[in-house]
């Protein structure tokens, strides 16, 4: 039975609105000035990076009385799957209540099927072999320290390699429903030596504090900025000073912190979750690219993101549980805390969905497609035994919530190298130029066309080559930087000149430099050169030199021999300092020029946009300023005049 | 430690912005132009009403195969606490597992507080007398009745009254996580005669499917629409063709649709849960109203919808359930169908903080300053018994789905008289502008200064007697619109001239008529009565005929006695016809001009807004065209050549 609401149709076309009716018509023009003012505020913000917020690290996080003899022990930790817990667990497997029903054909789309979660239940209780998974998960060191109040466990796994192999520590951080049971395959591999490289990992894999073996904090406030604070400590504590980090998902969200409160102990950082879910100039970039979204994203990757309104209402579909866990994880707690039936389903079907979100399909969520189910109740066993399903969502309160969000962390910039791995099924996406708004230093991304959210236990040869190259990545990346970053001024700097003969930079003290790229085919050429004339003429006196570095690798637009640029320029009537024809940009990149980028970084990554950029260095050869190719040569009168 | 990234200060300022940057900049002019645009499209398609989406009542929603001899048994039932069940839920109470303890200080801010549970568990398992209170719920009739497939469960209530009272049938509607529970303080209220009213409710209230003890359905797409089929279908069975409705939550979505798709049946609606939550136009006046609230919201209500901010912040921290529940009823139901602890605490958790949000501030969640704990478990209970928790949360998915949303149920407009009662702390708050979007003939609200969501149980007097007041006014509504509703054109109506002398309006057969209310004081009174005037002249020969009715209900403008017009009018020269002064709107309005009304509505509601307010009537008697008193008579000329 259709029925229509007609009577409007009734209505002869009236040639204006009747009169009483609500100014929508009217509010069109408020509306697109409101916006653009708007629009206009919103950049203004966004430009500016918030502050790191305060991170006590001597606040007490657990039960008081707070502890007066600092208890700073290691002590060794087993993981117990005690007759009383077991047979308990398989008594309530054993009376489980009867589920209702799957709907027809509903596979995984309405959450986990029950008719398969029968089949886990029943392996659960029957098959599952508690004792030797027991010993399983003790097969690598165990310990548990206390920091701020909190009993903290970790794993702690050291290579077996002789003396002579170098061992760099790796902290490995899990996420959420995850736990260190993510890592077991994958810690055989970091801690192998390998050919391709001359180092190998020692590793820390600490249970994330309300996760598992680590206890949750006693009072509201204590979020992954303080959870950061106590991974740092702990690094402290086991003597590694310096430190590479890895984390996906929540501990993707703790181990960006650590890059960003301390880009002095975190030596690189490996992402399998490279996003920024905490940057509103991520999403106002990502927004806007979905109008254009060749501006912001790789064309092969565009359909990770776009079309946006497909992927948002993915993410929709699939976040329910964190908006349940941000507002009232005390309540959900509760019924999973009581039943392992409801823990494995919530847990699980993540495991299911999260993995590919075509397996939603299935009836059984394709779930052993890719995961063995003893594996996956490791696991769930490690919430079970720990009872921690509940504090571990509380980690949900603490993160999406108004403090946290106004804080903008990923607003706030970090100079420590940083390496995503980018799974095909991952929830969230970001390109590169997106997360280089963060991480300065963002080395690479390597692109999987397959895995997803559990990728070191779904891919666990993958993810080691992968840590292995970005970690011998961040080393390289170190070695390079090491010269340049000791430098203070230009002055520690030698060049060649056309002639192929070196010159020290010392001999400019006192100068007001002005250091350029050049090329002799350029569209930019002719203004360019002409107005260094210019300005060469007019503050020669006052002190300016102006430093010239022809360049071909802009559109190879610089082909010319030495005698050739020079040829050109004594055409021009050039009277300032020529150099040899070097690189600004890559790994050949020269000293110099890797100094000033370091001192005077790019809007958009601080690599060199193109021939012509320039960089004004003060009298005491401090780079003071950088514009880009289109700035021309006469507008920087202003600047210089301010330094000379 | 606070550390602050601060290489972006060491830059000068640039006249320029580096040319290499994104530019935004450029792109406030777009955005500004797109917002225009949208809104303009967004115009349009917010003032076309969607259609009604076919509804087919005898789609089959229960198992396979199809029952071929239809059963419409109507057989009794009753709720029965059976000791397997009743001794199995102790020994889940009994053996329930440690809960970890509430963060400090937080009151149920983190959702159900852990410690109060506790008491409530023990409560349940040693002091919740089960026997007496399946009595308690059996203390009125049950039924269940099998439609398309699935078994309803009803509640039915007849009054005992005297044979000369007159009783009318009223459906009541639940909610999630309600259930027949809420209504048992109400059912002797509404059942009982009174002084003030002639008559006396029949009860029939059914189990939502898929909650307590109606069946959900066993394949997917069993939504709101379809609920509501059923529910007509039950009272068409029970005789009740013509039928009140009164609803809360989804009781209120569920009756909503009654009115939408059954305007013949619904005698009137009575809702706790006034609002359009299906609608895109409510949605943008409550917007546009955020910049101006005056314009939708009377100021003593203004608080309980504006700064817009913060409620939709408040719904936020409230709808984690709704959003899991949309996505993943599944999931989550397993462990609420596992655990009778967790159950209760995500059931209760509602009626706590629903009830009142300051509540979530105290330890206990103010949970018995309301309400009684035997009440609130008789109402888990029959979740518990029924085993339906999973059923009822699928509703949230078969509702908050894309294709339901795209319906925009709410955009299309009803006829059925509409009541609603606004307690203080419902979740949502519609003003009565809005609602008048949908509901055209919305008669009244009850503004209540205290109350929540459970307003049935939480204070039955106070619903009782609204429901009376409001289904006493729908009556008066039938009474007062039966004769225009039966009239088929103008003609059928009669009026008074100046001297009081009758003038039957069949008389103007074959003539187009322009009915206009005019007054003598107004500032519109002298272009009015010009262009009147003019028309007449230039049209009278053509038939068209003019049919003026003094009105004083607009600001006092028509004072006079009928000599006073009529000189008035005779100054002025007027040739056209006047009668005698009338009321527009009101109960009182004149029964021509209620038929006006009826058939030509108007934009903000049905009521005349100001004098001069004009009809165009045809040749044959019918209303074609309405206009507001500021479209001056002149322009109406090519709509009445149209009809010449």
């Amino acid at each position: 039975m259709a029925k229509k609401a007609n009577h409007q149709e009734k209505k002869p076309l009236p040639k204006k609105p009747p009169s009483s009716s609500f100014p929508i018509g009217k509010l069109f023009l408020v509306t697109a000035v409101l916006a653009g003012l708007a629009s206009f505020y919103v950049y203004k913000v966004l430009t500016t990076p918030p502050d790191l917020p305060e991170l006590d690290l001597n606040q007490w996080w657990g039960p008081y009385p707070i502890d007066q003899q600092k208890d700073e022990s290691i002590r060794p930790f087993k993981i117990e799957f005690s007759d009383v817990v077991v047979n308990d667990l398989r008594e309530r497997l054993l009376h489980r209540r009867p589920f209702v029903p799957p709907l027809e054909d509903a596979g995984f789309t309405y959450g986990f099927n029950s008719n398969f979660l029968t089949r886990v239940l029943d392996y659960w209780q029957n098959s599952y072999k508690f004792k030797d998974r027991e010993m399983f998960l003790n097969q690598y060191n165990h310990y548990v320290t206390k920091i701020q109040g909190l009993d903290v466990h970790f794993m702690h796994v050291k290579p077996k390699v002789s003396p002579d192999v170098m061992v760099v520590p790796l902290l490995l951080l899990h996420g959420w429903p995850g736990s260190v049971r993510e890592f077991y395959e994958l810690v055989p591999k970091l801690t192998a030596p390998r050919d391709d490289v001359a180092f190998v990992f020692e590793l820390v894999a600490p249970s994330l504090p309300g996760a598992g073996f680590s206890q949750g904090a006693a009072r509201p406030g204590f979020g992954p900025i303080q959870i950061a604070g106590i991974m740092h400590q702990l690094m402290q504590r086991l003597g590694h000073t310096k430190y590479y980090v890895q984390g996906g998902d929540a501990g993707h969200t703790v181990g960006s912190l650590l890059a960003t409160y301390y880009p002095q102990n975190v030596l690189g950082f490996h992402t399998n979750f490279p996003t920024l879910t905490f940057s509103s100039r991520a999403s106002l970039y990502v927004f806007l690219g979905s109008f254009w979204p060749s501006l912001v994203v790789e064309p092969e990757l565009e359909s990770r993101l776009y079309p946006l309104g497909k992927h948002v209402s993915h993410l929709l579909e699939e976040s329910g549980y964190m908006h349940i866990q941000a507002t009232k994880p005390d309540t959900i707690g509760t019924a999973l805390t009581d039943s392992p039936a409801g823990l494995a389903a919530y847990i699980l079907e993540k495991f299911s969905t999260w993995t590919n979100p075509e397996f939603r399909k299935a009836g059984d969520g394709k779930l052993l497609d890719k995961f063995q189910l003893t594996h996956l109740l490791d696991n769930v066993m490690i919430y079970w035994v720990s009872n921690s399903i509940t504090t571990s969502m509380r980690l949900y309160a603490e993160t999406m919530n108004k403090k946290m969000l106004a804080v903008r962390i990923d607003d706030i910039p970090t100079d420590v190298p940083t390496w995503g791995i980018k799974f095909k099924h991952e929830l969230l996406f970001h390109p590169d130029c997106v997360l280089r708004l963060k991480y300065k230093n963002y080395v690479a991304s390597s692109v999987v066309e397959d895995g997803g959210h559990f990728a070191a236990m779904e891919m666990p040869d993958l993810m080691a080559e992968d840590i292995f190259k970005a970690v011998a990545t961040f080393r390289e990346f170190h070695e390079a930087n090491t010269p340049a970053s000791s430098a203070q001024t230009v002055y520690d700097f030698t060049v060649k000149d056309l002639n192929g003969r070196e010159v020290k930079l010392d001999q400019y003290r006192g100068h007001v430099l002005l250091i350029v790229n050049v090329a002799s085919q350029c569209g930019l050429t002719d203004t360019n050169y002409k107005q260094l004339n210019q300005l060469y003429e007019k503050y020669e006196s006052k002190g300016l030199r102006i430093l010239a570095f022809p360049c071909n690798q802009f559109g190879g637009q610089e082909p010319g021999s030495p005698e050739d640029i020079f040829k050109f320029t004594k055409n021009r009537n050039v009277k300032f300092d020529l150099f040899e024809k070097i690189e600004v940009n890559g790994d050949e990149a020269h000293p110099l020029w890797k100094f000033l980028k370091t001192i005077q970084r790019g809007t958009m990554g601080d690599f060199i946009k193109w021939n012509f950029s320039k960089f004004i260095v003060n009298k005491h050869g401090i780079p003071v300023a950088r514009f880009g190719p289109n700035t021309d040569p006469v507008d920087l009168e202003p600047y210089l005049e301010k330094e000379l």
